[in-house]
């Protein structure tokens, strides 16, 4: 575990975003706070351990909020930060690019 | 080796870019055309084996033309196709939110 430094800003929020999950749920939280099954079945094909791990990891980073109500049964939910929102917003174009181009893009032949 | 499908057009655009590398490819090649060596110096501490790889990849995606001119000594220059310039296009903002948060990035302890 450290800190790392970057070449330039693209490195930088590829680190951040570490593959796609984290991505899939920032962009699930985009309409607001999800308790932890609301978003593993919004994410969709995640499994709840890597659920577990990415929320983990994303809280770290700073990009989720994580709220506890008092409550019985107590309640979890998630919601994005300010930073969380930002990073949202900057992979929107991308992934719009993606919807733009998906037939093709499914026609990759991937290794 | 096959075809995927995708549950939303991030994810299929993040297929695409499969890590760090192929982001700063496209980067390093939106002024115009370059020669390995010159690609290996832009993009910084990829290895050659690495850069080799990608290349491959990302010209099989249709992200990339590599054009051999028949020349002494032989030269190979690498550029962008309209689908790569496009997915450059996409990925702008995603690097100018990585600029803008940087030592906010670099900070997190990373695991």
């Amino acid at each position: 575990m450290g800190e790392r430094t970057f070449t330039c800003g693209l490195d930088a929020a590829i680190a951040v975003m570490g593959g796609k999950w984290k991505g899939l749920i920032l962009f699930a939280l985009q309409d607001g706070p999800l308790r932890f099954g609301e978003l593993r079945r919004a994410v969709g094909t995640i499994s709840e351990r890597m659920l577990i791990l990415q929320l983990r990891e994303m809280q770290t980073a700073g990009l989720l909020h994580r709220e506890v109500y008092q409550q019985v049964p107590p309640k979890v939910e998630y919601s994005l930060t300010e930073f969380g929102r930002s990073l949202n917003d900057a992979m929107a174009p991308l992934g719009a690019w993606g919807e733009d181009h998906l037939e093709r893009i499914e026609a990759i032949p991937f290794e």
